[in-house]
């Protein structure tokens, strides 16, 4: 093997850690007191020497053909220093959405507007302030046209088209197995409900955006997004720049939550304002034009048949989904049927999934894109399953833990710890008692408490590749560690100098992170769909494992020994049996000679033969007022098998994160756009748009997580958290809110108002 | 050999290249927009939010004590944020001053100040103007110590000591070969002269200083320097950090000439400031502060006797000198002997080297340390000797080109071109033809035209380890070129980009650099001693290299033949002698999967038994007023075996700076230290020091690169310019003034004054 390079092969990883010193341990951030102190440069933070600011003049309608631009009073306006349009030689370039089902091509700054807030023209100026005030003076001819922004309508034969073809997205999909008629049949118990989830908008703090500059044919742009290298080829491929020319840096991200996964619109409106002025351009955009654009959890409609043996047994699932991506296609945002095929064993299911344009913002992917919605008519309905046979939900559940994917043909799972997650997380809680109790206390005044749970997995686990990821040991036996992930808040910079620090043997704080610049750090695929901390770890245990083989082999000539009987321990290597006969690190002749050690380290492939599935589950407990229709979340448990965990306190904090964003879909988050008479959307700040707040989570939240030794997964050991950690939350909690009141919330957000008419129409309440 | 490295094995470098695309053309620099259009931002442009200035007391005495500080008055000032002295807590910190002869252990801020400008005291402030108004607010008794400026004088007993030990820095140097008083005895000609020259001050155009800032543990430092490592390791070192906590950047370089190669005060004072005030600290000195404190090529004495047969056979050379670095120790800036020892042939040899300390500004490295000097006393007592025995001084010289470093127990060098460069030279000047015209010319008004020649060798050529350089390809074939070292004004990251381009068959403009950073770029020593191109360039090949074996390796799969069966393209690979079997890199199966190919390169050893060093002659003709002592420079010409010429515009560029360099050697800089009263410095500004401008270099300037088959030297074939390119210039000056006058000017700088008090005492002039 290479000197360099560390490149797991197929079927041979690095062995899996046995005992680890550092790795595993509840470690603060290692970038800590930068978040806190304010010392951290977000890329909303930049300001560069002549930096100018842009702002993009948007649509306001739902659905309109531009028809005509006048630029000049604009232009005339103090302090602009360009106006651009699609008219603008260079500002005419290709806009394209691709995603397995659809294609459609349209322009930067498309005449064809089909959704509020498209991009019709942008300013750069000297101010903000100025360039916000420049954009109101470009007069705009719009012919307005009809629109449609409730998904089952745009389905109708007379509802207003989007596109020539339709509003059908491509076809209708179906995923069959065995035959649920026949399992239907079998069935003691069908139910079938039809459930509903509001569109959730993406509310990172940072808000979208980036700093433009370019250095002769060079462009560097600053932005918080998921992933550098992504970026980086969008933008090369819209400008047909070669990627070198391209630098991304995106060392800070303010939240994204799946939104910040590709280049955005935004990216290349600032580069060819910075190009046309020969300035450096911010361009940021505002709460409301986020709310509007870059992001969001579309609506989903789901209809649900399921039937059940009394013993638990489930005999059949029937799903049929109708999703929007808005008005353009967003491949995975909506309709995913994945829980259905796969979370419980099941003979006979079919699913059939359509996606519809709508005149609104194009969605993105939202922490676990399609799971929480599916999760929501799911984990109601075997909540309702075991009601009508009489069986505890968790046994339930427990009767149908696979231990291979159904829907992938069969395959393996590297370890299935949906069980332990059940049972441990039900003994933990309290389950059973915490149910008792609660029917013990109802009928006694209008709190009513209830109890719920939930169940799931995550699509894919484990992480993959490409990665690669450089270490870079200093001759005093400090680190550098260069990888290109994007740190999206969840601490991926922690757990990776955790890694090397436990390769190596050195303190955390001798090592410092190099990462997310296509310039200067190395390649990998986006953070996104909880495989960082899988992906990066194998890659980052590789390259340092690199370094320590070379320093073995650099102490074996001074200590005249072979390299074989040399081991580490802790910044010296001694021979193996007699640790008298030893050598500092700072002191290898051929380091000192050579001034640093760098090693390689690439990520190997995923096992062949065995599929790596993060799963979990959920238990919380509520107080429903029933004259106000108030829920009180009172507390929550999560438990995960994501494999080994990385590091105790950023995966806890991953947890409540999930559970936290998991009770703003259930509770208070729902995108309301005006379909009688404009289509636009009415709630677009955080007054009329509710996120939860400290006072709607409670104080009382435990993550368990379920460590299974997983010798397949990867050389880490870990599966991935961010998802799973927020797919069940809803539906437990809709679960307790049954359980409390006896009243099924078919449709997000519960909201008192909900709830009250809820209660209004089935004779409950105060 | 491993997949992403190559490292070059002592005796196993890559094979030389035979003929070239790229390297060697004239192409202007990669980042020549950037330079021109002032886009380039330079450490001292470096605006960094929330950012302080700093500012330091200096001492105002050539030599003192400080006896009290009071900062009171300072602190309260208005905009000031922290005022240090060796008082306050964590600033009491060592500095020293080590060489192979001599250490000196002081502080950051010394009570004993050794010389004018030597710092007492900092202060940081909201604006530049509040430090430099809060600076002269700070209240200092000082004790007015006796001095010494005159290195003569300073080794006189009763001489003012700088330290208790006396005024020696060390032991007197002596070197010998052979027997100099036997070789005197054989000469038919002996002649002895004493050659001065003035302390030259380094003046760059972008001043010394840094912006410091601390994230956490981890400082960073924006600065211009010609090591970044260097810088790194001498901060880390002064404040006790790891090497993985100080980042050290310095993407371009305003200059530096030898004057950056190591930390600066100022360097842990901006540290220090920024960690008291938890806020980024800008601390960059004025020109004042510079010419004080920060870099000076100090005065030399040389006394040489040289003896010589009537065929041109040097029997012996004496020479003595007395050099100074300034009140501290000061390796290598003065009485270097090197080209008395090894440019010409000559069995007897003895020279005696002494430094002396003095009251004034510590010397760095300037362009060629001390060989300047050292040839104005040779290459003149070459002429004279020339004179003597009437031969002509080219013919002496040809007479003994050496083959080999007497001075190295006679190691032969890789190539001698000397020779060539003598005679080519010669030939291309005219240099017969030249001096018959000025010899006619003379006698017939008092404009007198002369013409003079010299010639040198640099001490030490062809570069050397440690270096690693990381070249990045990306999946559409563009790269990144990722190295430590600084380009410092010589064309490094051109000529580099070049050498990726020769390498790979890829465009010049998809190559991007980064550069000069000790976070992010590899590890490689300062740019300096004129090793730049020749120690990088054989590791980028390196790295190129391994990229290409890689890209081999997976054309060799997508095609299905050996990967020795293929050859790169330009872009593409393709079947030996099978053109149209090819596949583009951007097309390769692999590279798409893994999204970059990394290759590491690593610099080898220089060959064994074998020593590279670049030798240089240059010719000139002068026009000297015999009434005024103005001399105009009419015509220059630089031949330069420095091996292969990486890229032709750069090269000439190089020669051109080197002979402007000269002239103000030669012609117009001295810095002049009050030896009477003060011992402070009398001309620290632009007006009193005189650099030669536009006006004081002629138009004519030709390079004649001399490029010889050198498949020794490395696996680029350059053997370093920068400094050969300016060590022969003043005493080719010295030669045409004395061949236009008869006036031996022994002394620099030959400004009209001087010249006119040499006619004076001669009896010459107008």
């Amino acid at each position: 093997m290479s000197a360099a390079e560390y490149r797991e092969e197929p079927g041979q990883p690095l062995p899996p850690w046995k005992e680890t010193m550092i790795v595993g341990k509840p470690l603060p951030r290692v970038d800590g007191y930068e978040r806190v102190s304010g010392a951290a440069v977000f890329p909303s933070d930049t300001s560069l020497p002549a930096m100018l600011y842009g702002a993009v003049l948007r649509c306001p309608h739902a659905h309109a053909r531009v028809k005509g631009i006048d630029t000049r009073a604009a232009e005339k306006m103090p302090g602009v220093r360009a106006v651009i349009t699609g008219e603008t030689p260079g500002a005419g370039v290709d806009w394209a959405y691709t995603t397995p089902v659809a294609t459609v091509k349209t322009k930067l700054f498309d005449p064809h507007c089909r959704h509020e807030g498209e991009e019709v023209a942008a300013v750069a100026a000297e101010t903000p302030y100025q360039a916000g005030d420049a954009v109101k003076e470009i007069k705009v001819e719009y012919e307005v046209l009809p629109f449609v922004v409730d998904p089952k309508k745009a389905l109708e034969a007379q509802a207003p088209a989007l596109y020539e073809g339709g509003n059908r997205v491509g076809k209708t999909q179906i995923y069959e197995r065995g035959d649920v008629a026949r399992g239907f049949a079998e069935a003691d118990v069908v139910l079938e409900e039809t459930y509903h989830t509001a569109c959730e908008l993406h509310t990172p703090i940072e808000s979208h955006g980036c700093v433009a500059r370019w250095d002769g044919p060079r462009l560097t742009v600053w932005e918080p997004t998921q992933g550098v290298f992504e970026v980086q080829a969008g933008i090369a491929q819209v400008l047909g720049l070669p990627l070198a020319n391209v630098r991304v840096i995106g060392h800070y991200v303010g939240g994204a939550f799946g939104s910040r996964l590709t280049a955005g619109k935004y990216d290349i409106i600032a580069a060819l304002l910075a190009r046309k002025t020969g300035r450096p351009v911010k361009l940021f955009l505002t709460r409301e034009e986020t709310y509007l654009c870059v992001g969001n959890r579309p609506p989903d409609e789901m209809k649900l048949k399921a039937g059940v043996k009394k013993d638990g047994t489930l005999t059949a699932l029937e799903y049929r989904a109708l999703g929007t991506g808005g008005a353009y296609p967003a491949d995975g945002t909506s309709s995913v049927d994945w829980l259905v095929r796969d979370l419980y064993t099941c003979l006979n299911v079919r699913t059939e999934t359509t996606d519809v344009y709508i005149n609104a913002g194009p969605a993105r992917p939202f922490r676990a894109p399609g799971h929480p919605q599916c999760a929501w008519a799911l984990e109601q309905m075997m909540d309702a399953l075991a009601e009508a046979i009489g069986m505890d939900p968790v046994e339930l559940r427990l009767k149908n833990v696979p231990s291979f994917s159904q829907a992938r043909k069969n395959i393996p799972y590297t370890t299935t710890g949906l069980r332990q997650c059940l049972e441990e997380g039900a003994h933990a809680f309290g389950w059973k008692e915490a149910r008792q109790k609660a029917a013990e206390s109802r009928g006694s005044g209008h709190i009513c408490r209830g109890v719920g749970m939930a169940a799931s997995l995550w699509v894919v686990g484990g992480g993959r590749p490409p990665v690669t990821v450089v270490v870079k040991l200093f001759a005093d036996g400090s680190a550098n560690l260069n990888m290109g992930a994007s740190d999206i808040g969840t601490g991926t910079k922690t757990v990776m100098a955790m890694v090397v620090a436990e390769e190596l043997g050195i303190p955390l704080e001798n090592i410092q992170i190099e990462n997310a610049d296509t310039g200067t750090t190395q390649f990998t695929t986006r953070s996104g769909g909880s495989k960082t901390v899988p992906s990066e770890s194998p890659a980052v245990r590789a390259a340092a494992f690199s370094v320590k083989q070379q320093l073995l082999a650099m102490a074996g000539k001074d200590l005249k020994v072979s390299p074989e009987e040399l081991e580490f321990k802790g910044g010296s290597v001694e021979v193996k049996g007699n640790p008298r006969k030893e050598i500092k690190i700072s002191n290898l002749t051929e380091l000192k000679e050579r001034g640093v050690v760098l090693g390689v380290g690439i990520r190997g492939p995923n096992p062949a033969g065995k599929w790596v599935t993060p799963f979990s589950a959920q238990f919380c407990e509520v107080e429903v007022n029933m004259k106000t229709g108030e829920v009180k979340v009172v507390r929550f448990l999560g438990t995960n098998d994501s494999g080994r965990v990385m590091n105790r306190m950023t995966f806890e904090c991953q947890v409540y994160g999930g559970i936290t964003m998991g009770i703003g879909l259930a509770m208070t988050e729902a995108r309301i756009l005006d379909g009688n008479q404009t289509g636009k959307m009415v709630n677009r700040n955080w007054h009329d748009y509710k996120l939860p707040t400290a006072l709607d989570v409670p104080a009382d939240m435990v993550s368990l997580p379920i460590e299974m030794d997983d010798p397949w997964c990867n050389s880490a050991g870990a599966k991935g958290l961010g998802e799973p950690a927020t797919i069940p939350t809803a539906a437990a909690l809709a679960n307790a809110v049954y359980n409390a009141t006896g009243v099924r919330m078919t449709s997000t957000p519960m909201s008192p108002l909900q709830l009250c008419q809820a209660f209004a129409s089935r004779g409950k309440g105060g």
